[in-house]
């Protein structure tokens, strides 16, 4: 009576999603204090506060019919003006409106990129750890995804295994970096390789294989690591974008995906986009928040908050003799399991009313994975319970 | 390289928005005074002046983080509870907040109805004049849309004709009422004899035929004209609705799927509907306008305004010699062409400076949609125009 693929897909609640309803019984059975809930990648830190001034301001400047009005299918072309301007100053590059099409948030950007993409036949490529929807999306738009183990230690791309995993139906390998779930930034050396293995087989099958940048975490980076401006080393490259976790504006679903000229047959492959995003239903993207993005270009809210959180949780895990691979960016922790069955060792980390993520949804057993977009004080009052949990395996520093 | 259908999806543009354009174009050159362009189904009613007050008080008085954060992918449990209460209110129902899946608009809504619902083979029933996207939705998602012509004169539904197109492949029909582009609304009658026919059929083939009531327009009525609540009528329905028309928010993007306890399995759909959402994309609805539509239900922007612009054109028309469908609600109104080929006759209205839009993309030619969704004084001054276009056809009242 209806798809049975739909119904799986929505009454199979994710994992994640599993255990943050578990925590919210469990803070309302003993006190949220003493629950320790790493489960959720949810911004902790407030937007800027200029994103409300902006609010208050077009509403009282702004025409309302306009403003809340629609906007022209792939965004205003001010404010993509305004993107494409904002990129061009930090990029070096000449990108203009017309480049970028705005998304209702990175997974809109995603699914429309897929739709417009994918023939019958299709496969993509991701890297292990992976965000579990690129699966559900790549096959929602009739693809195959076909998933490569990154290198042990420090979970970079390995050319080989990526030069191995391309056939002749690759229509695009994703890549997200700042990583979710592992934290890894991908060097330029990766880059690089990465590039020169996408070139030598896009020219051995004869057409383009895309490069699809998932890019949500780009401004969550710590230290002086840089993340690459993948254009800038692919042609091919296609860039998609979402605002929530740089302005702490997830609920708000502002992104883009951005073609610029040098990909093959840009102009098609944006009529192409377009198409998908018709038929997946969005209109356009929220009306009101395109111009407050518009208008907080280079702003982020306050990432400082969480590199005190990561400096805080790695000194402390690593001094219970915890390992785990150095996290650059985004706000996780890919801890590895002190057994092999992660999904044991977070239920024993239930066990000290600690809530983590096995690894084996995002494609890498033997991992957990620690969202500490939280607040500092709850990375405080859990150290006592990773401590008794590293006990119990006998971890020593 | 990509999806053919897609990029003709996207480079085709829509003959409405072509007109748009040309409309654009034309007012930059001899003054927008001076164009009369009834293409756009646009509210030109702002907003009540509660939404800003709304928004205002919810920056000031709700903290960031959550105002603007992800609320769950069905949308915030509050929110849905106060829009099933305010349907209880008004319909004598009994609906729960997990009867609502709350979505980015109605164009969302009618995706994840479409996507949910449709195996191989499916195929869906809509009635001429019809919104033109139901093609592009049903087709997205694997289905086939089958167009029943209206009744001469009064364009409500026959019920004859209904039971003829219904096959074994028939999952669902589609109804809008009040209806774009014609302006008509389905009499409790038409409704009546329109679930006799899927009792029946639905009987006939074993399996439930869904009826998908897509209702934006359902504050937007006249006089004193009803629009029935087809949940009341018959089981298998679902509703989908956008408050873009009745709080003037199209940009802002916030609807609901409604499926009642009465559907059969209406939890499975309901899961089939998240799942649906899931895989196209749709994380949730904008968070900070999920907030002010619950706090402005059974508000509506000034509807007089349309009554009027409504009355002054059918006046005016009706003086002139035109003959039209009677609108009794949404913004529009279906005026019979003069000549056979409604193309042909926009050509000569455009030499009036009048754009109007032909009814063979909403699969009825020989009419023409006039947007009245525009100031009285560009019906007012339009008059002159429409009296020396009917004086080219010998018109006569």
């Amino acid at each position: 009576m209806y798809s049975q693929a739909m119904y799986e897909l929505g009454s199979r609640r994710s994992v994640i999603r599993e255990i943050f309803e578990y925590g919210r019984a469990r803070a309302a059975a003993i006190g949220a204090d003493k629950v320790f809930d790493f489960s959720l990648g949810n911004p902790s830190v407030p937007p800027p506060d200029s994103i409300d001034d902006t609010i208050r301001e077009l509403l009282a400047t702004a025409e309302a019919t306009l403003l809340h009005g629609y906007s022209s299918a792939p965004g205003d072309s001010g404010v993509r003006a305004a993107m494409a301007q904002h990129l061009n100053a930090r990029f070096d590059t000449a990108y203009r409106a017309d480049n970028l099409y705005i998304t209702t948030g990175a997974a809109a950007a995603l699914c429309i990129c897929f739709t417009a993409l994918t023939v019958p036949g299709d496969e993509y490529i991701a890297f292990a750890p992976y965000f579990p929807e690129y699966q559900v999306f790549v096959e929602a738009a009739g693809g195959k995804l076909m998933v490569v183990v990154p290198r042990a230690g420090d979970f970079q791309i390995e050319p080989e295994r990526l030069a191995a995993a391309v056939t002749p139906h690759t229509k695009a390998v994703i890549i997200n970096s700042p990583n979710n779930p592992s934290g890894v930034v991908y060097s330029e050396a990766t880059v690089s390789a990465l590039a020169a293995v996408l070139k030598e087989k896009s020219r051995q099958y004869g057409h383009p294989i895309y490069l699809i940048a998932d890019e949500p975490y780009r401004e969550l980076v710590y230290d002086d690591v840089a993340v690459p401006w993948l254009p800038a080393y692919y042609d091919d490259t296609l860039v998609c974008y979402s605002y929530s976790k740089s302005l702490s504006l997830p609920g708000e679903r502002i992104g883009y995906v951005l073609i610029p000229d040098a990909v093959t047959d840009s102009r098609g492959l944006y009529a192409a986009a377009a198409g998908a995003a018709r038929a997946l239903g969005y209109v356009c993207a929220p009306s009101l928040f395109q111009q407050v993005v518009a208008r907080n270009l280079g702003l982020t809210a306050d990432i400082a908050a969480y590199k005190r959180n990561r400096d805080l949780l790695t000194a402390g895990l690593r001094e219970l003799g915890y390992s785990y691979i150095k996290p650059d960016g985004a706000f996780y922790l890919f801890m590895r399991s002190p057994e092999p069955d992660a999904n044991a060792f977070c239920a024993r980390a239930r066990g000290h009313e600690l809530l983590l993520v096995p690894g084996d949804d995002f494609g890498c057993p033997g991992y957990v994975r620690i969202a500490y977009c939280v607040t500092e004080k709850q990375i405080t009052a859990a150290m006592p319970a990773f401590a008794a949990l590293a006990a119990e395996y006998g971890l020593q520093a």
